[in-house]
């Protein structure tokens, strides 16, 4: 089974019991971001929580397998256009320079690391409307000299 | 005078003086994230604070002008190389599709804005390698029927 | 049901009933635009309209879920080939920096939004020929300092 | 004297005499879109016209010749990166399919013309956030056998 | 039945009886690049005409539909490879800049239309080889002053 | 002196002169398209002419060098942007398959030279309005069996 | 029968009968690049050939008919990724300067034409290594003044 | 003096002298083809070439210098505009997949080397139009098992 | 069978077996990296070869000879984007003039072959985390003087 | 003084002094391809190390401070057109997917550091041609759950 059709796999039977992202990931004790990420095919999940989330959606052993799966990584869009997609995008382009300053003003010459990295949503409510608030966290890694 | 030689003018005061973005920041009470994007020319800044940065660094007045006018956002790269910055772009393409369906299960079709919208960075200490803490803080704005 | 099959569904059934789009909107008391964007698959309806719908046309409760349905908004040619759309691509090139100066001039630094947004379609009958009246309305969102 | 030299000096004179699109528009009897169309170097203006916008702004001759010439209508950017921009982008994207359907319903197989076509801006005072209101009027053109 | 199907339809039957375009366009009165073009799918044909063609062809009520509908233009390569096609691409990349100075010279500023337009192929014979004679014929759209 | 070098003189002694292309082609007697083609650097000119040129506008020899020197035909815009030049490209994407359908059925298996070429640009006055006549010369050449 | 069936026919009957191009080639009387080019589809073939080629290969009349169908020539890779033809396409990214200066100092002003054109392969033995040599012979195309 | 200035030089100084490649190459015995790239700033020069090219034209130590230097290989266009390029581009197009078939059936699995590798021009007179004959002569390199 | 046939059947057979690509390697003694690119279709095995890994899997004898074929190398990403990948596609943007400076200093004007090529991965344990080490080892292919 | 101009000054002096970077590098104890990499502006250099460097070549202190100056690491052609730099592409193209397997069979799911890295170039001498040896040596970084 390829991580396409595990997708489709997951996420009917996820629809199908009314279940949400945020239900599932309390029960199996992960982040709600991870385990999407995990079952929309861009992470591969370790073989025992992969166990748990087919178990919990009584889903067959070939789905397991695939979560366990390393995926290749890959979008389409160099430019996303989905408006939401986009507007994170959009924070890259106008305030990467701005980020680049900050941080290595911070940390010295080097990056912020994509994979020994980990993200949240959370919503705060406001009465002038509920903000989203994305919190990333990377471990700094700094440039070598050899 | 332009935005690209208000912004040279400033990084090389900051620079002569030894200045941070995080020390003038806090002398005039913005966000360093906020002051740098700013004079970099990716925002306007209100008069009153324009005036701030730069009797702070000591500059002119064609450099306060600057600093208040509207800027138009342009980036040169679709997909960005240096590595800092593209780190953020795969993030955006590897979590974008799972940061929609978190960010819409908790608050229904719509989006974060990147207008109304803030973003901090702080260091986290670490034994085991420091972590760029990065937190965005946008107003989720919901599609309307018409 | 995805909403590529929803909208073929629709497609097909408003054909064969000899509908429009204008019609069905006055009938369930929304903007055509909007219903035609809806039944596209470029909004989601809420539950409510999404059953005016179907029942208008006959059409089963799959095609009023898929309706219902988030969507993922895509566009595949970034520079549009079909002369109507393109002709409204050289009016955002032709006129982009015209806009923003005028909008800018009357409003501040900021954007008009494409979220908390409505445009409506009206025919100016002229015996030169007819005139085509697009409406473009959307909330002003100005850019914060923090 | 080209066109990107006219636009200079004409918005460093509007911006010398502290006046706007409007303020120009109003006493020379066009209105500001076009205006500041043609005086961004997008459309060329009749010459009675021309001289009532250098006259107002006591600008020489070849900027009255410059106003006049035929403009080569060239844009950089086939995905525009400024947020107001984009969002305009952003519209043509998601409603282009839409518009089509709702436009050849009303007028038959055909297009809205771009160039026998004015366009206007408004802003509707709301105590929940202002409100931009785009107006296109373009002649219907049908698609014609031959 | 959608445009492909009809084209693929139509051109398999006039391959069957032997036809050309320039024989069916003769006995309905129409150009054959006209014909042409409907019958590959980017123009739609007034019901009668649609109904002339196919009953030439002897087809269904079907294609005789899928001609009246009115089409999405849609072209793949931006340049395109086929060595034909390419040399009119070529013709407009080399004299783009001249076609606009004699045309505007001719008809002061605007352009040539795409749809208030009609085009012809004639082949003039010559002993050196014979020559392609293209002519296209668009309306002159004036731009105007609001 | 360079192509580029020589447009601008010679443009700028056409306007100083109050010249039209017209006028210029007839006096020497070529046509006017070819003359703005080899004036815009887009074309070689056989000695004799090339020194009509500058002689008819006063210019130095180092201007009928550069109209004798052999061009590199370089165009920047793959898909052009300015109005009239894209309606063109329009022509080529709507109509290319059709062209080639037309004249591989009168000519067989070949294509329309653009080297073996030529084009005139004709108004045909209207009363509801004028149309530009544009017609292309080329070469048929036949594929060659080998 | 399109190109695409019809290539995988015969590539798959030539390979069936253990043939070369070269052989079959030999065996009608064809050079083997311009029937490996029929045969993949990118040259039509004259009725007589293309019922030798069949006849050889003991292929259905289908097949003889899309040998001799006029094709559409299109590749998908503006620049290819397959070793030996990227190889030839650097050699027209460095060479093609080169080949412009010295076929326009042997020749005049003008192109070698791609259509009345002809190629072949041969095989250098050298101990040190074989060699390719590929021979291009096309006719020389002068540009014209009109 | 950079490979950009050196080729202007060299250019300037040929062009003075009414020197043509194939003669200045006859009397250094080389390739006009080979002697063109490097003088364009496509290939090094050997120290004694180059020193005979300069002396030749009787340019400065510099222009030798700049002859010798190792060059990156730079060509801006993906696809190619010049009319006499392109054609070159369009065999790779159009025949790249059947030199590859003739090639790799010759050669056994492997490349055509661009590096080990060498070209001429030649002109063929015929009464029907002179004709031009590319020789392309690389060393076959085979892929290795390892 | 094609190529892409080919790599799922072996891809699956090896998972069926619980093989890893060094330990087949290392039963028929030739490179992992190698028999993994020739399993994914990128590289054409000897018939030998190719036997040996059917043989090891157990597969039939139309796996053999899709080993065997010569591969045409497609790859659809001009930029990858899976992390892994992108490093390395990093490391060539970030590194590829650095290497060329290096290179030719050591060798001279040239390029290291990717044809007459191999390449090896290890692992470096370490304790403060394990280190990958690709050794990539090519022919040095000097330019040569025609 | 920016990078370029670092750059160039560095490249100049080390020319007049007929050093190679082999030479300087084991003179201050560092790699020569980090040492080229942060002369070409690609890393930054400990403050010890940049003094080493320009007291080496005799450059002034504003150079040592170019070399401490954080890099924006930034290339233009997504797909390289020098043929070394090409080559190294057309490696990461053809074993992108081969070296993803063979990784992360050794190593799990997880990726090779850019950041965390080094390289060399070897010469190994060889009488049927010499060969480069590249090494790569990266950190693994696995992917974490959270």
């Amino acid at each position: 089974m390829n991580k396409q059709s595990m997708t489709d796999t997951i996420v009917s039977a996820k629809a199908a019991r009314g279940l949400t992202w945020e239900a599932i990931a309390k029960d199996i004790d992960v982040s709600p971001v991870w385990l999407a990420s995990a079952c929309l095919g861009m992470n591969s999940a370790p073989a025992a929580i992969a166990k748990k989330v087919t178990d919990h959606l009584s889903l067959d052993d070939d789905v397991t397998a695939a979560l366990v799966a390393f995926p290749t990584k890959v979008w389409d869009q160099a430019v996303p256009t989905d408006p939401l997609i986009y507007r994170l995008y959009e924070v890259v382009g106008v305030y990467g320079d701005t980020l680049k300053e900050v941080i290595q003003e911070k940390f010295g010459d080097g990056i912020m690391s994509a994979i020994d990295f980990s993200m949240e949503v959370d919503k705060i409510e406001d009465p002038k409307g509920d903000r989203v608030l994305l919190t990333l966290n990377g471990k700094f890694l700094p440039y070598k000299t050899w």
